[in-house]
């Protein structure tokens, strides 16, 4: 198992992080799917057992990701296939959407353009929650509306209080069926960032991919089913050193236990807070949380997919 | 008692609304104090039972007004006066802060200028209740510090929840004694449009002065004291037109009666959802944002006004 | 002729002042057009002679207005009759567009959000002088690309320059043959706010309709083809005042010259500076823009329709 | 010489990357002065001659490198000695600003972060071009007042025009005596980032440090005297990666040359466009504009330095 493995979110990278000749982990089951002609391609990393969360550092449960370069462009047609995926893997997850009432939190810090993506997705969202309850069962029949909320709770800097202790108490309050947990990640590779959907049924430890140790929000702490929803928008600076690094020593020859011994010499220090982004984040950033947030509306409600202008 | 009443959010303002001749009203009492070297006007209205209630068509207890031009001046040196202010008037209608746990929401839609007042002043907080939680008493006293959160729920168009039951459970879970609630409120005078802040012991109805009816915010409802400290940073477009109206027909010779029979001609319905501000709105609700929360970081945290740059 | 008629900056609404027994205006042709199916209306008014200018208050020329509730609308779909209304005016207006160098002009406050309009537009448009000068002819012809620069100047006050004397120098130095001013204009009616688009070949003079008086922007002072392209975003506070009161005034049987009397009381004063939005003025003018850069960069560019992703 | 130097924009960092051993430069200048009590480190590189201009890979003239990690801090005591050092190397740089007509330009692109340094500098500029032409000498002499102008021109994406073409029309329109270009860099060392302002009278080519190459801003090219005002915003990933390896490589005892040969092997291509940053790059980049924007405000007005209210 890899030193590095901490620096990766997404499982996909962890399981990808085992030398070539681990074709098989104990514990481990990898699938892949590739849609040619939508350009999408899906993995899906299931861990079983204790061994499997040993192997991979990470609770038990089923991990997907959808990956689409489309996936940070304007072009609406592009988004449809997205969305597609999105609506079906989250129907999967959850076990179907129909009948519950659901609660998205879009954790981060909206003042951080790479962890903006969570309040950033929640402010596109179009909420029902308030409808249903105001209009009844017969606008949720009319438009196939499920109920939905909304909050992005702020980081502990802004708030003092632990996204895990304000989510408790809405729910506690609220009593939602299903909360989807949507944060931005890490990732490994930087072909990755802003280019990939995460889904996994074991929630996040918010934070936990960038160095920070916050309280899980998972089934177990919220009292409720919990699906996560990353996408990683940065690659940490240790990160790219070590495997740019690791790539042109493994192409003088050097052994892995030659270049672990190489790395061991690196200044992480001068690395700690650094974060390598695309120069257009901003821009990247917004349009993917809009894209999420539109294949969101569309799994629950449909007044939105017709392009109704009753949009509250 | 005046039918325009419902238009303003400040206290002041109803008891102005009475005739000349109504100097005294039974069950409210009027005090007012000018400091001039400060340039600061403090007006106290007290409602002291239900005839004062019947009368003000607000319930029982203390408004203090603050008005400055100054709250939307961007010199520091003119901040001071208001800080200090604000800080007296919080001790008093809270009974001391000290040593009591504070939670501050900003209440109101970040993406609409003249309502993001609250959310504003939530984002330049200097919370401490994690610090405390982390280094413990001596961190506490060290820096005068009491334990302070904040958040800014957003509004039920976007979540979906209403204020209340967000706050609610917020509060269940993380057990505040205090909950001060931030928003922006409706004026009728266009002078005291960012220039003035009201401080209530009765807590707020969101919304309610510009014609929405959400649910309260109040020691009873939320189950802890509330304060609710808001700002004028609108005068809605019927409140101006029929106040000018008013005024020149008064200058007329128009009788109160005549008035109000003209009024009654006004178009209503094309005013409904306009409001008047200036046209410097976006710089002046940041900058008075900026002063209130300057004004409540001094009084949570000494380490704050000492200019530490620990700040989280 | 009315003396309100400074508070509009819309030909449209100037000519709608005259007294309904006012059928004919020497100097003035008044044409309307409605396409029932696409919800647009459209208002041309010639403004022909000497005679027409001094009734009108505005130079001769062609004022052609597209009215449109679909306008601050989110919908794709609406926008379509939009963008080819926008085009064909623009196409008679200039005299063709095809062949012609074209600069945009972003004029206004970016930071006032009423005011924000000209530079917003800028913001999203595709501009293309850049691609013909590095990529040649051939790149020109493949995409059906005209050359197309753009610029947003600022005001007075955060430049220390006017608006003529910047764009004169650019004018100048890249030698377009077209220049198109994109600015925010005061109406007279609140309906048409975010909700109208004026065109005309006279150009403008910036801040006219605010009261603010800066250079002319036209042909005469550029020394190039100007065409002005304005959206009311604002109905000045004075306007909405005067207009409802004599409404309600008419409808008690006063005559015109009594209104005329009863206006001279109006405190104008206390409304200098305010003006009348909805309030959710950030959000449509956003969209607003967004609407007209989209129909702006279908007129110069094929590469843009085909929402290709080479978009710079 | 290294062939890394390209990557920084600071000659500081150029002269830093010659080999220990060449104490002194042909045509070079190196002094330094550290200022203990304000935590200011000076850094002036002199290139003297063609032999200089070929050792550096950078035009002959006067680099002044002002060092402080307080740039990025909120305290405004922090901010005083930063600028007083402005002010003094301006004046030194300029021949003196008495007298003088300025003009700011703010070069870069506002909408990402990193590059948006220039537009955040000159959107709080207190202009007095527009003032002294409209209240004449009095005004002037009374504040001390200089004539001021600003222009953020946007990037050549933006606008299809290169910054030079727009700078040229508007400094042959308003006839400035002197120009600032004010434009975010890339560094070379993390610890300089947001913490370095590079002053030079060479002017600046916009973007060189970071791979793109368009049209020189000097005095040469615009025809009056150029001073370029840059601080440096990011690392490229690039950069981070070699130097990170080839100091581990060092410290393992390999030499210059074998670990030219190892970089060599380094996946340049995934590397591309992309950049090192801290995470809170908003809000710095933000705070040093600002502290920017005051350092030269002082340096033009004294309307301004006390605090006066009348800021337009």
């Amino acid at each position: 198992m890899v030193e590095t493995m901490w620096r990766t979110d997404l499982a996909l990278e962890v399981r990808e992080s085992f030398p070539e000749d681990h074709k098989e982990i104990q514990g481990v089951i990898l699938t892949k799917e590739r849609k040619e002609e939508e350009k999408i391609e899906t993995t899906r990393v299931e861990i079983k057992d204790e061994r499997g969360e040993r192997a991979m550092g990470k609770p038990r449960g089923t991990y997907i990701t959808i990956e689409s370069s489309y996936l940070r462009e304007k072009d609406e047609s592009y988004q449809k296939p997205i969305a597609k995926a999105l609506k079906k893997y989250l129907e999967e997850l959850s076990g179907g959407l129909k009948g519950k009432k659901t609660l998205i939190a879009g954790l981060g810090n909206r003042e951080v353009t790479p962890d903006a993506l969570g309040p950033y997705v929640v402010d596109n969202l179009f909420t029902t929650r308030h409808l249903i309850k105001e209009f009844g069962e017969a606008l949720k029949e009319k438009y196939e509306m499920e109920s939905l909320s909304a909050i992005a709770p702020g980081v502990m800097a802004q708030t003092g209080m632990e996204s895990s202790e304000i989510l408790k108490g809405i729910i506690e309050e609220t009593k939602p069926d299903l909360v989807i947990v949507v944060d931005a990640l890490a990732a490994r590779s930087t072909s990755r960032v802003n280019a990939t959907i995460q889904l996994t049924n074991t929630g996040i430890s918010p934070g936990a991919g960038i160095g920070n140790n916050r309280k899980a929000l998972n089934e177990k702490s919220l009292g409720v089913k919990v699906i996560a929803l990353g996408v990683p928008t940065v690659v940490d600076a240790a990160t790219i050193v070590e495997d740019r690094m690791g790539e042109a020593l493994g192409k003088k020859g050097y052994s892995e236990d030659e270049i672990q011994r190489f790395l061991g010499e690196l200044d992480y220090h001068s690395m700690g807070s650094l974060f390598v982004t695309p120069k257009t984040i901003d821009e990247e950033v917004k349009q993917i949380s809009y894209t999420i947030s539109e294949a969101l509306n569309a799994c629950f409600s449909n007044i939105y997919n017709n392009g109704s202008p009753e949009r509250a």
